[in-house]
């Protein structure tokens, strides 16, 4: 008996209107041009097969399974097997190139799927020359996606809660997307990821609603559904689940972690969870965190209600991600005491070791909630018994909604790359090891999956940050440029290269300057969190404050006169922080009230900081705009009308920052901008 | 053929757990115990019999209707008809007490209801010694209602718009109630408001949505249901419409108002209402305001958009009530040149005598809109040719949300006794005669029919104020007390009349001391409006600034160096409000910027009386909530309950208001308090 033939797996076609991002067809001209040979067996190595028969139907390419021609040339092998199966993992590869041949090899189906889509990254350059063996392996094995998606639309929140793009890709009309069509774009969407280096995606809003709940129970099927049409690109589907639904759902007396019966059901649902979806990624859960139940409610403590959970993962191999998220948000704006910077590291630091061993820690990289610039947590440096996986926002809700530019490569980049130590301790990227990186998504059923097709850049980052959190942003970008835009098949390469580095490059920096300034946080709109309101939260229960008077700005979070949120960092940052003499700039006024006048490193005052930097702000804006206009003939016509059309949007935005930010501190302090310019 | 004997309508009987209100069965008592004779014929007639059949059959009288056993002796007399009908209108009534025996005559049905009700409030003394023969009639002939209810659930307003009692009496899941149990409490609405005086009713939302457009013309025998319900207790039936019916419901390719098209699709379509609607009272608009489509989309005139409407009434005895309220809701703040306040007057004073003479203008007695204190809109007294109604708000969107109690009585009788020329001219109440009044209603299905059981003495005091816009708002909150806790009945009279003046009748400048000062207005929170936000709509394009900076706060309206607000009224009042020397303190940042050092009339400055009125302000609400607790064995157990806990709210929120207020002009002036209380 021989076994029979393994055929490709189609590659999922592109809806009509739906933009490639960073697959467009003629990346994968060198690869469809060439001879291929696929060795191994396996559904993701059928995916394989079929990324290379599409290419090769397109570009006049070969492609040949197992061998069934030995002897034939080939340009290229993408063989399973090694000899050291530990070396390379379950997703690493190795790529070598000699005598003509390039090379190819993994332990693991995925890590072949990560070695294709590398030959398809690297282009020409893979079939030039000669290349010696380099082993690529993610840094971290865990690389997720975070979907704030409901099934039911919220009144309020639309479908996407934080979502900017559109609905949901997974949910419509109130159940899992199921048409063929529909489908057809979830498997687009794993595929994308893929390419991006992300293997698991949690396909439901943390906030767990009442429809929701039932994902877990007599709704699985339906997350089976998403399982399948993700499953062939490598990538495994988690599910966030009420802390409560065995009340909730089981209609048992309590949810308390240590009761019995609780125990045993978690135990079965996650047994019935197994059998629909054998390969299940896990749990993720927010808990006494904004309203959702938890631990607390029982008296017990998250590492008892994580662990819950965790047993009932373990014999599957599942993973549960628990959010680190918990704070007052029924704050008194009057007791100076409570420090919303604290809340993370004093419920879980004394926490450290109690979680199971698949239990991660899923901590938010600074210690408030995703503003454009924040200290890194203090957590991620204070739980080396405890695996942690770092939460990042892809998902623009403090950082321009995808309705403003902000390539946060940099600002991921700087967080994953601080050493809570100093100079010589691990970095953060080092302590995510254990439990990964995990950005909350901002795509969504929109032609161009993230809203503003300049969003794409974000998303395609977190994969390759998580694959690999020391490698430099701008190489990044610079590699999601060249898939996305295809430079070489332009008539102008240089300026296109040139003009996208210089409408992306700064433009976080450049939204910091328009927006609240020297680390301060928030100033946005209560709710929706758009556009400027400096005293939005200022009076709220958010706990999210800038004491601004007529004197001066900041929170002191000092040990000798503030809250003392500095002495939770390692020695060397408790110190830099402690003083506004060695703090950043960038973070004065996180860790600082300080005068107006305020002399920083940079040589200006904290007032005329204000002003300068959210007049040059505005002044960057219209000069990316400018150089996205002159892009028009190198662009698809309508992403760069897309993007046109954000563009006034974000400059209109700029300037009511500017105006509103300005005013504000002009009226407050009283002192006139040194320039002269207009402060209304 | 002998007539056929008429018979007494039956009182609507109040479903289980509504509150009586101010009818409750003991103020029937006086005249339930009498002897009663009946004359006249029709349907208000049999009400009126129905009302007394049900008083007698309580409490022991006795009622006859026309004299069926005549010479028989009795206590009271209500008879139709009259020597001079002139001399009562339709609406008026006649009554004298001689020889042991009451009378109350009218020319008209309506005539006699009210002079029922005016027999029920003064109880036992109507029935004691002589009284010479007095002629009641109602100042305005128009005392009305808005109910700004949806038939759609609104996902975050509500079904009812700044609605703080329930869900809508009049539509529910989409429809018209139309139960018998449902229509009955719609009976026992229209039997309460013509208890107070209230004879019209718009019984939907002026910003006309998708679903109630249809109200004009499909949907149109749902209206009739809830207008065949009113009928009985004297109220027409109103109808809010949308401007662009004739393209929105007609299919018309415009809604030009000088378009002849429009003009027929207008005249058949009230054509049909009528059909449905024999006494319909007319429509109301909001057109060209906050979104809502109006003439300006054809360059046509408010009064040109009018007059369509008023057209297609005029046939059938119908008015047009057209809102006033028109302005520029998308506002640059950057621009001090303009100036909300405005917009009323230089939208409609230009077009004095064109508007129709079945055409009302409906003008906010504010020119902002409904804060806790404002100047009187000087449309009021700049339009001597247009029928003017005044529009006043029930419903507290800016005055507590019925979680605070605020009697509004001494406002509205402020406005409505405010003399637009000086003291030698007409007051507000004699301009609205050709208008009316109209209340935006603090109404729902709520147990309490108002949320707060105190808020009641608002929508009583809209009819009364009505009928006598001169009417001393102490005597009105008497009669109110009077009826709704029917003191005597209690252990304590005294105690239960002198509590419920001392928690009511300051109650609306104790609300005034803790929020915005000094007429400043808003400072709420945008959107919902409830609780402070000082900066909240201060960037914002809705026009509601108050400028405060280190220095000083307020709006210059003045002519010499302002907005020239000012100078829209008259010149007494031009005079006393351009200067800050003049203008009375309680409405100076309206019309003036002045430091915070500025020294009041009343001797403080103004920093100072911000800082005291505040603290004040909660001490009141303090004191109240004390009085109120001590009222316990007086009050009915289910009303004392609701009021208590919201008692707890406003005293929360009373606190709130304080030290965000405070806190901010702290932290703004830099100014210490005086005497040195706590600020945070």
């Amino acid at each position: 008996m021989t076994a029979p033939v393994p055929s490709p797996a189609p590659v999922p076609a592109l809806p009509s209107g739906v933009d490639p991002a960073w697959l467009p067809p003629a990346v994968f001209r060198p690869l469809g041009s060439r001879r291929t040979l696929i060795a191994g067996t396996g559904p993701l190595v059928d995916t394989v097969h079929g990324e290379v028969a599409g290419a090769c139907d397109r570009f006049g390419g070969r492609v040949v399974r197992d061998a069934q021609e030995p002897g034939a040339p080939y340009d290229l092998v993408l063989e399973l097997g090694e000899d050291d199966p530990n070396e390379l993992g379950a997703e690493g590869f190795a790529v070598e190139r000699a005598g003509g041949v390039t090379r190819v090899t993994a332990a693991g189906q995925r890590g072949l799927l990560y070695g294709l889509f590398h030959v398809v990254r690297l282009g020409e350059a893979v079939f030039q020359g000669e290349l010696a063996r380099e082993v690529h392996c993610p840094a971290l094995s865990l690389r997720m996606l975070d979907h704030w998606d409901n099934v039911a639309v919220h009144p309020v929140m639309g479908q996407v809660e934080r979502g900017y793009s559109g609905g949901s890709l997974f949910w419509q009309d109130g159940r899992a997307r199921g048409s063929r069509a529909e489908l057809e774009r979830v498997r687009c969407y794993g595929r994308l990821l893929a390419a991006s280096g992300i293997n698991a995606v949690a396909v439901n809003n943390v906030n767990v609603h009442e429809t929701e709940a039932h994902l877990l129970t007599a709704r699985i099927g339906e997350v089976a559904a998403i399982a399948d049409a993700l499953r062939p690109y490598g990538i495994r589907t988690h599910l966030s689940v009420s802390f409560a639904a065995p009340v909730v759902l089981g209609g048992l007396p309590t949810a308390d972690p240590l009761d019995e019966a609780v125990r045993d059901w978690w135990a079965e649902a996650t047994g019935r969870v197994y059998a629909a979806i054998p390969d299940f990624g896990g749990y993720l859960v927010k808990a006494d965190s904004e309203g959702q139940p938890g631990p607390f409610t029982y008296g017990r403590s998250h590492a008892n209600g994580a662990n819950v959970l965790a047993a009932a993962l373990a014999p599957y191999g599942g993973t549960v991600h628990w959010r680190a998220f918990v704070y007052d948000h029924r704050q008194d704006w009057r007791d100076r005491s409570t420090d919303r910077a604290r809340a993370a590291y004093d419920h879980f630091a004394p926490l450290d070791g109690e979680f199971g061993p698949n239990a991660v820690l899923q901590v938010k990289h600074g210690p408030i909630d995703f503003q454009t610039r924040e200290p890194v947590s203090p957590v991620i440096g204070a739980m080396p018994n405890t695996r942690i996986a770092v939460e990042i926002q892809a998902t623009q809700e403090y950082t321009g909604q995808q309705r403003h530019v902000c390539w946060l490569g940099p600002m991921w980049s700087e967080a994953l790359r601080f050493r809570p130590e100093g100079a010589d301790g691990p970095s953060v990227g080092d302590l995510a090891r254990g439990g990964g990186l995990v950005a909350v998504s901002n795509t969504g059923d929109d032609p161009f999956w993230t809203g503003h097709p300049l969003a794409q850049a974000n998303l395609y980052a977190v994969g390759r940050l998580a694959w690999r959190p020391d490698a430099d942003p701008r190489a990044v970008l610079a590699e999601w440029i060249e898939l996305t835009f295809v430079p070489e098949e332009t008539p102008d390469p240089a300026r296109l290269r040139s003009g996208l580095h210089a409408v992306l490059d700064g433009s976080w920096r450049t939204y910091e300057k328009y927006t609240a300034p020297l680390g301060v946080g928030f100033m946005v709109q209560p709710g929706h969190h758009y556009g400027p309101s400096v005293d939005g939260y200022e009076y709220s229960p958010w706990g999210t404050y800038h004491f601004a008077d007529r004197d001066g700005i900041g929170v002191d979070r000092s040990q000798a006169t503030g809250t003392g949120f500095t002495g939770q960092y390692a020695k060397p940052w408790a110190e830099v922080y402690e003083s506004p003499e060695t703090c950043p700039d960038e973070l004065l006024l996180f860790f600082h009230h300080v005068p107006y006048g305020h002399v920083l490193h940079s040589g200006e005052t904290v007032i005329q900081h204000i002003y300068d930097t959210h007049f040059d702000g505005v002044e960057e804006v219209e000069d990316a705009r400018r150089v996205w206009a002159g892009l028009a003939d190198l662009v698809d016509p309508a992403r760069h009308a897309r993007a046109t059309e954000r563009y006034e949007e974000q400059l209109r935005g700029a300037r009511e920052w500017r105006d509103h930010i300005n005013t504000y501190f002009f009226r407050k302090s009283g002192v006139p901008d040194a320039r002269r310019r207009r402060i209304h």
